[in-house]
């Protein structure tokens, strides 16, 4: 049980860590006849990829997927889909220095105490690098949700205190792509951008906000009890490095409202559907998808790398003070979006196919 | 995989609807020899109880739990310990006026969108009755996270609005249970307590924030990848019903705070034990726990059900008027505050039976 | 990972010792809208029940099913099917003798060592009592599987080296149940007879062989590495009080043929439909259903607790002579039949619903 | 759900085809710490490789196994074991005229009819070549089990229908690699060999029976319900390519018996130690090890490729008659020795892992 696999139905289980030879992972539960759309995989991955634009590390990974199994003449098989993805640019010598050392707000000291060892070349598992096998993973799930008409998209929100002041309705989220901080609102993207690089040269790193947004979505996923869809995308979204918070729908502000504010009142058009008058549910109602839009946000600290000097010990107890090096962004929330679109996709794929069998009716269709 | 269980080796199945005969569920892997506590049981039952104060549901269950199997002699056997708690007061005559219309912001819509079918009286699965079954499996993770050292204290930090505006460091955590809503900054309780009385007069409903604490707590809980520590925390509170967001130490806030803030630095004492300086992280780094205090707030939204006329639709579409009878709290939050702990216990006393097998000096002890 | 769980998406648990109040289970996955036809379950138990005939055991339970939740109105809701049978003819002062002795051939001995403490009345959670649950259980799978067209037969093959004489083909298997020994062919029928009731004089008891045959079977149920469809039913089997051994098709005999006699030659009929000239796969190849039947045979011990003075030690080493009273069967075989279809039914009704999703087509029909 | 895994606690999941670019695997739930000796992983890995002698395939593939991830400086780190072996020796081309043809008694047909399509080239996931997997993974269980004192050896004790004549006490068990057979009898091993020799020259295959012996056993392994030890080893063994049947103990041979034969009386030794005066139970009673040797015995048929003209069909129901080539063995069961012992490691592992938090003495130790 030691949590490198997610999803029931749909399963991503990954390995590796940063400086060893291969990162790589296997999805299991794809059904047999989806296409596998190589070009798209390769743009989601480079979505993530280091060194992609001048406020990200500049660790340059190729981040070559290599497709080992489950696919066959452009589709998926039914067979588990398994890849890998070399480590080209590991310098582990850079990390000599930190063998004995813990570095603040990193997992160097929690690893130590369960596993009474620990890889310190990078990080090992705790490394950002694993998230290349969720992005791998993730967009065969999109592959998948496509079919069903299902479409994720992410943006950051906030950065280091700096909200876009309009509502998603007044956004036009093609702009996402159209600058690296990945905000879709214009001037607040430069704002950040600026703030960025101003924390890259103080040596010091940012927080932020991403918005999830699944639209169009569709009635029925989730369960009713524990595993909940948002429960489910909470867990997911908490698993990605950095992140400290997440919200769905109204959240932490709709619990400082009252109920005849905050319930979604129903209406319906002229053929009888049913429509909501508002999303403050964010399109989830006890547990299960209404089919209005998801929408969520998820919290990421400041990453604990900086190259400020910080007060810290050593194994052997020593207060010392560390400087660090190594390679990383002053700011990871715009590289997390595909990340979190990966890890949102993960989870709805999952609960797609866990509703498959819900009913007599959907397994004995004529 | 219909997501009624929680845990991987201590393990929580609940069954049963509100209006059925009795709900209950099985707690599988608790280690044989644990001490049952009965006494101890009956009082966690008593604190999540409907009917316990002026400011909940008059609905009055006995919420008698029948302890089924897997106990002989006062101690745990190893078998799975199944339990019911009959539903004595259920009033499903109440609900048939309720049968065709969907309640704003309720599970009915979505229940009848996934199953095709739906039992009306009282919610059926969705009700929070079922969280009757999570305190009673909550309570025997606590026995046997009380056999570790490990305490878990939650309280009500917020209701509509209202803020306990001191840190915790300052509050006194014997006075939770000194209020009706579990407040124990008693000035902010007062002002709490009257708000919701205007709420219950209002025929409306008030959202809040709870607060858990874990302390002492211990190092190495947690996986590293998916099933990190808080990921797990941050499902088994967005499971609960009416929740929607979580944060683990600095959290939303953390998100605009730079690193050379938010990382907590290192220090040691005189023994060289490792000290931290600061709890930024809230107890969970890397996802395992480092012994530290673990913290983190769950927002919750105002109850659906209010007395105030709502917009709705009925079943074949036609736009309606509700206004909700039944029996329900003005503010579910303060009767949340041991359904919170008891998530935090399950998930807890499954991680550290995870952990147990860690190493191969944990498990070859000599 | 107690192990008190069956299946992954339907999904039966069970607790409950045999001198508790009660014991019951959970049947977790059912779809919604199946029709629960009360009547045959009702059937399925009588057929497992003590003292349904004068080769069985005199315990006289009820074996009353109490449903508590997950049917409405006739019909599954979705939610979890719990249920419990009270323990009502328990005689636990009958096992006082046995509160120090190891019975031989018993769970008495492993279940001290394995729990360092032990419900001695009536073996508790490895009393055969606990497969009244499967029953249950197994019926609700019975009624999924129906829908499917999928049929389960199970009888009395061998016992004690009596065995059958002639194929399956020359059987009537509607003359199962025309007799208390469930063997379809007359004489063999009247020799077992004859011979369980020489061993109940003889205070002894026998084994035996159960076959099962599931006809009319479906193509494409099973999954091709781990979970085979004949390794589940294997396990399935093995799990079984006193069951010793499992084998499909032609089996061990099998082993001992050339590739060139055991290999099923195919066939086509006039429209083009695929035929097999042999069933020596017993209906599964390469771990997945051909929809030929499919046939397997499950060898019994005889029970352990026989009424003949056997040499044992107590708990603190002292070998003595015991005499074991409690009331048993002579040979279990027989009541073994319905436990046996119970287990196949799960097995099958687990594998159909995993079979739902396998590829892009079953999930996207038009 | 699709079966690529086995184990709860220490879990193996395989991936890759015979034809792809690699088959491999990851090891996950090995504790930290482990030594891992490469040298034995290499020395298990040899004994199931194709062409180690004239009784296999010539199909030649070095089977090296690139270890990618979970091991630093010679130990296991608590992270996943992932491993791939490339495929260097595969010849789709052999297989061109099986595109659209159904070998008799292989998956071909099944794997069609359950995922709409098929990779036609060397039986895809079906192949035996997936066995090496097995074989990589469970050499790590076996070096844990080795620090728990565990020994595993299995031999085949039966070909086509010549049975090692002598009880195993008479054998020398560490003559089982001294001959192709992996026979410890000679004699018979002499027999079996020419007998397989036969098989190859008349282009047929054999069939056979392999025994296990787990000796030293602890006691105590193994859950009472549904995963009885015997259970999870039944279905790991029916798990494995051409297997068809498992027994323990006396299996089928003790159904013919009476309870006063069968049963293991107890005796005890001077010091008060427990005894067993038998072990017709084969070292499992009430699903969980008592300590005494495990002993089980699994039957393998000729695999299904041979020379010799079949009749079989086509993918449009057109018969015809089908003269296989590709590179096979006349009898897998020699080579099939170590896969049975991989798969009795990896779920003893498991459960030796699961029997770790059983009780509140193992995991408080003082």
């Amino acid at each position: 049980m030691p949590g490198n696999c997610i999803g029931n139905l749909f399963r991503l289980c990954t390995f590796g860590e940063s400086h060893g030879p291969a990162i790589g992972g296997i999805i299991d539960g794809c059904p047999a006849g989806l296409e596998i759309d190589s070009g798209f995989i390769r743009k989601e991955m480079a979505r993530r990829k280091p060194g992609q634009s001048a406020i990200t590390t500049p660790r340059s990974e190729a981040d070559e997927v290599e497709w080992l199994s489950g696919i066959f003449e452009g589709k998926s098989t039914g067979a588990p889909i398994a890849f890998i993805i070399r480590n080209t640019d590991a310098r582990s010598e850079d990390y000599g220095h930190l063998k004995n050392v813990f570095r603040p707000s990193h997992a160097d000291y929690t690893y130590l105490q369960k596993y009474g060892l620990r890889d310190h070349r990078g990080g090992g598992r705790a490394s950002a690098r694993e998230t290349a096998c969720r992005v791998a993973g993730g967009a065969i799930a999109k592959l998948l949700l496509k079919r069903a008409g299902i479409e994720i998209k992410a943006w950051v929100s906030a950065v280091a205190g700096i909200d876009i002041p309009v509502s998603i309705a007044e956004l036009d989220l093609s702009a996402i792509e159209s600058n690296p901080v990945r905000c879709p609102h214009h001037s607040s993207a430069s704002s950040m951008q600026a703030e960025i690089e101003k924390a890259r040269q103080a040596k010091d790193s940012l927080g932020g906000v991403i918005t999830c947004l699944v639209s169009p979505s569709i009635p029925g996923l989730g369960e009713p009890v524990f595993d909940k869809l948002h429960a489910d995308l909470a867990k997911a979204m908490l698993s990605i490095n950095a992140s400290k918070g997440f919200e769905i729908g109204s959240g932490f502000a709709g619990s400082r409202r009252r109920g005849s504010e905050e319930n979604d009142a129903f209406s319906s058009d002229e053929q009888g559907n049913v429509r909501f008058l508002s999303n403050n549910s964010g399109g989830v109602q006890g547990g299960i998808s209404n089919g209005n839009d998801i929408v969520f946000r998820v919290a990421f600290k400041p990453v604990s790398t900086i190259g400020i000097p910080q007060q810290t010990v050593d194994t052997v107890g020593k207060t010392l003070e560390l400087e660090a090096a190594g390679r990383h962004d002053p700011c990871v929330v715009p590289r997390a979006v595909p990340i979190v679109e990966a890890m949102t996709a993960l989870v709805l794929a999952d609960h797609f196919l866990r509703n498959a069998t819900i009913t007599i009716d959907k397994i004995f269709t004529e």
